[in-house]
């Protein structure tokens, strides 16, 4: 017998239920740390016109697009990140929100890169970005979500650390030193590359800027040159509870050449050092996208859903959390009902649109099947209940399929009934 | 000044808050009505093979795809409908989960067609299927999530109906007449569109087959011609209290090829008799997708997301009940902390840090302002209620927003005295 015909594309997930299900918990504790700290979502397209991200990136492509020309003639490319269209949706609709915007998304990108662990060719991505606010207390408002979405997943101090850097710091240093202006941008790739970099190549590199290794890596090292920026987020962060999460890293630059300060990762501090998420300041996107006609300072972050969920998946109280939540939600029901007289199947079926209209999540054979098959089906669903419709009917035995105990009820009070036993631990009750 | 340079695609749409908002409304309730009804979540890539969708419709592929090469030199396309994909996924994984699977998936689907009112070239789709089951107490299970989907967004008896129909009617009717086994997909292309056509183009249509308007018609509008799957279904539905929002409808065949048997469509009875859901049993796509590994009957659904929302906003009785949703659910922050003694804000960002903890929705001005101003915002934010932190410190002022009344408790037990607060009505409360 042949295997399947067809598969996913390389690089493309098949979210089955459960993989679906460890996507939702991700989304979900997102999504609600998000709003409690005040932040609305919006979704900006999938699709967009190319000219966006070539305006964004200031002319240079990646390599990396999904990028196709549309039936209407149009150079179109499927979202490689999301900043871009947010800087777009803000200089179109701005006016109409109080500042500064508070806003993230959810949203799937998409880069032709080669698959490996850890990355694919869709991913998705957390985005969160404050807008119409300049100044440390902004970046320490969205650093203090980088870290309360990190505590919501179960990470505790210890497990993961955000390095915090300042481009400021650098762009002074290239002053004090001589570099041009015009040269900043590829001495800061340089810098981002410090600690990779072969000795020899880097002192090639920074001999060409009239720099030296040991004074590049003596300015890193040295907490002296942290930011006054870098000081005030500190500061406020501090007063939340949260300085310790918080270390100054002059080597992190960020790839980007859209970041005009405070930059920041936030980094797994146990096993390989994989950055979890990161940003940083871009005041001059939203101008640079909207031709001068909106002119906001801005700052975010990004959280992929890849390395995330691996560092959840190494992490065993993370990873318990994560696996209650699973328990709770991915089952296809919390009750399942045994037809167990199958002329009672009218009764079950009302008594099931009862129960599901009452909001608990109950099931039944589709078709006539053997009580000890349906029993089978309880457990095999996820069921912590079943609810045995028979003989007795109008009068309902309750077996809890943890502890095999039984206990019953009537069909006339069965949705109070069962609402509240929903609530009860599933093995007999302690008298 | 210049307006925005860029714009979304044609048909593609921005999520600003609100519209996400809105979205996320329409998500939630598809979700929770499908989860309680035993269904799992699922969801299939946005981009397939192009050969996928040349399989599932037999070699003949929509003029409406978003297809294109990929950098690898695939033939690929953004999904235009998600039933290709999980025939795929199913015919892959089916052998882990114990039948039926009763799956659904809410997705983003791509067509390039002219943009009107009610249709983009993006929409989203909530789609729900049995697969691994046959038999009309499949497809009741199945038409009762439709029906159970609209009574969640609000909807009463007399806003909608579901019309049901059965292709094997058609099949035996073309075998009666004479209608050759090969042109029965032609011929019920003839009857799909049967109250539409010109009269004279549908007298020439069926004349070549042998059939009048008059024979057709008369089919159609005899209740006697249901087939015995119909009065299962109608039985079914029935016992669940579901009986009076279905009907027979004959005229319905639904277009696509690869339905096999009961099709229905989920009407708007009130205004334009726009269709809001469709679907039926397609008996044989997962073994046509498995070239024959995997051969599972099947029956599904799917809808919109730009009909249903219209059909919410156009009812009184269901955009009200969005609108408390969106009430509930689409602020920035439930309490919005007035830093009245900018010396306090350090107190201020630790009594925020403990509400967003808790679960509290919360947020704060991120840099100092003016004490009025602060109340404004507030309002803009959409809070319920001030909390004043200020030279009173320990003890806080909480504002209700709404009626202008003061309460005071203490930060030491803040938490647990907002936490109660917020349950409570927002108004003064009564003696």
């Amino acid at each position: 017998m042949a295997g399947p015909t067809y598969q996913a594309l390389p690089g493309f997930r098949d979210f089955i239920p459960r993989e679906c299900a460890i996507r939702n918990y991700l989304f979900d504790t997102w999504r609600s740390v998000a709003r409690r700290c005040g932040y609305v979502e919006y979704e900006s397209p999938v699709l967009e016109d190319t000219a966006l991200y070539l305006k964004k990136s200031g002319g240079e492509l990646s390599a990396q697009l999904f990028r196709f020309e549309d039936q209407g003639g149009r150079d179109v490319t499927l979202r490689p990140e999301v900043t871009a269209s947010l800087a777009r949706l803000v200089a179109e609709h701005q006016r109409h929100f109080p500042k500064p915007l508070k806003w993230f998304e959810i949203g799937q990108c998409f880069r032709y890169e080669k698959p490996q662990k850890g990355r694919g060719r869709e991913f998705h991505q957390f985005n969160v970005d404050i807008i119409g606010e300049g100044g440390p207390n902004a970046d320490a408002e969205l650093i203090s979500l980088a870290i309360e979405s990190m505590l919501a997943f179960g990470f505790v101090a210890g497990d993961f650390v955000v390095r915090v850097s300042d481009r400021q710091a650098w762009i002074d240093f290239a002053k004090k030193y001589g570099v041009g202006e015009e040269s900043v941008p590829e001495f800061l790739n340089i810098v981002d590359k410090v600690e990779r970099e072969k000795p020899e190549e880097l002192d090639k590199k920074l001999a060409a800027f009239g720099l030296t290794a040991e004074l590049v890596k003596g300015f890193i090292a040295d907490p002296a040159n942290a930011s006054e920026a870098y000081e005030a987020i500190l500061e406020n962060l501090t007063a939340r509870g949260l300085g310790d999460f918080v270390e100054l890293d002059l080597s992190i630059v960020r790839g980007l050449a859209y970041y005009t300060g405070v930059v920041f990762e936030v980094f797994d501090s146990k096993k390989s050092m994989r950055a979890v998420a990161g940003g940083g300041r871009y005041d001059t996107l939203v101008a640079t996208i909207s031709d001068g006609s909106v002119d906001l300072p801005a700052t975010g972050f990004a959280m992929g859903d890849y390395v995330i969920r691996n560092l959840i998946e190494e992490t065993t109280h993370a990873n318990m959390q994560m696996e209650a939540w699973l328990q709770r939600n991915a089952a296809n029901c919390e009750i399942y009902l045994v037809v167990a007289d199958e002329e009672k199947r009218p009764e079950a079926l009302k008594l099931l649109t009862d129960l599901r209209r009452a909001g608990i999540c109950a099931d039944l054979p589709i078709n006539s099947m053997k009580v000890g098959k349906q029993f089978q089906m309880a457990g095999k669903v996820g069921a912590r209940f079943a609810l045995v419709v028979g003989g007795e009917y109008p009068e309902l035995k309750l077996k809890v399929l943890s502890s095999r105990s039984e206990e019953s009820g009537q069909v006339d009070n069965a949705v109070e009934w069962l609402t509240a036993r929903l609530q009860e631990p599933d093995g007999p009750l302690l008298a």
